[in-house]
């Protein structure tokens, strides 16, 4: 597949370039917000293309043509403010949906948050993040695309195992950004994970092997 | 009908608990976060419940029970910031329907905000609250609930005239906040209002008449 990696320059997006760019099964084309994070892509030998979830559907609907799939990792991060998790996290990953829908593009992978759709569960200082993932997420499960939905818990910068626990409800836990990455590889093309949601952590099962039993 | 109004203490809910408090046809239960608000009220001779739409579902559940029909005019307002908006407007929207459906009150009207369902309309400086009355009223549209949304233009304190305009798609304007609640007031009873989303500006017709031709 042809996969349009949207969230590329971040730290889960970096780890999935060089998996998608690697893989024989997949190409990717690595959507980012400025032009020199292109060009780094560009030196890497990777296909870019330089779009703003803050634009217009158009511009997302461009990056999306001639992909198979499209996966979502971006996020307005740490550093600024609720606004920007209005307008990124919420409604960027909307117009994703609408990008793909438009261009015919079913498959899409969403990276959620362990428990984005419990709202019992929301850590209290993160909870405007959640609001934002859980009715992002919502968009995606209201839509007609093959979507997966997959909700990492607590994000390590350590290597990754290649071992998770997967499961509709891990109430808490953590998980290396590298094995997150690997999750969202092995589930582009498993149909057990198709119109599906569900979290994941650290755990005891071989990536391919846990999502082939979910 | 016996109306539960959530966002009592707002401007157009002061407005609104005056039309409900005087009508014959309806009774008001007036949710306010704070007690001292609710001794206000009680003063007046208005039933209150104190809730916190930042609340769990089950508190506002509690305000809803005995209800007939629910009106959502809470905002966080524009002296917080985007966290606020992420808490109240879309997730405390959404949890009032929650607690509607839970406690099978089907009737809801919601205020709004004019063009909050097309992007391409969304005032720049305002747009993250946009985000959160669009995907608040994506929510309510996904209900079983027996819904209006009411979104006014821009809003002025100056005295109603009682005549407005309505339609599908009113690209700009401005109406004071009085005629916006004489228009939910008109609305609560107005079958052709009944799972409809419409704009609300000044305009040249009566109130109940603009919403019968709808």
């Amino acid at each position: 597949m042809n996969v349009l990696l949207i969230g590329a320059n971040g730290q889960i997006g970096q780890y999935l370039v060089d998996l998608l760019h690697n893989s024989d099964e997949h190409t990717v084309k690595a959507m980012v917000r400025k032009e020199e994070q292109a060009e780094v892509l560009k030196d890497k030998g990777v296909e870019s293309i330089v779009a703003d979830l803050e634009g217009n559907v158009d511009e997302i609907s461009a990056a999306v043509d001639g992909c198979d799939a499209v996966i979502f990792t971006a996020g307005s991060g740490g550093s600024t403010g609720s606004d920007k998790t209005l307008l990124v996290d919420l409604d960027g990953a909307a117009k994703a949906v609408e990008a793909a829908e438009k261009q015919g593009v079913k498959r899409f992978v969403m990276v959620s948050a362990l428990q984005a759709h419990n709202r019992e569960n929301w850590n209290d200082k993160l909870r405007p993040y959640y609001v934002a993932k859980h009715y992002a997420d919502n968009v995606i499960e209201a839509s007609n695309l093959t979507y997966t939905i997959i909700r990492p818990g607590g994000l390590l910068n350590e290597p990754g195992t290649g071992n998770v626990s997967v499961a509709e409800n891990l109430t808490r836990g953590s998980i290396p950004r590298e094995d997150v990455a690997r999750t969202v590889m092995a589930a582009l093309t498993e149909e057990k994970t198709f119109r599906r949601s569900f979290d994941v952590t650290a755990g005891d099962h071989e990536i391919t092997e846990a999502l082939r039993n979910l």
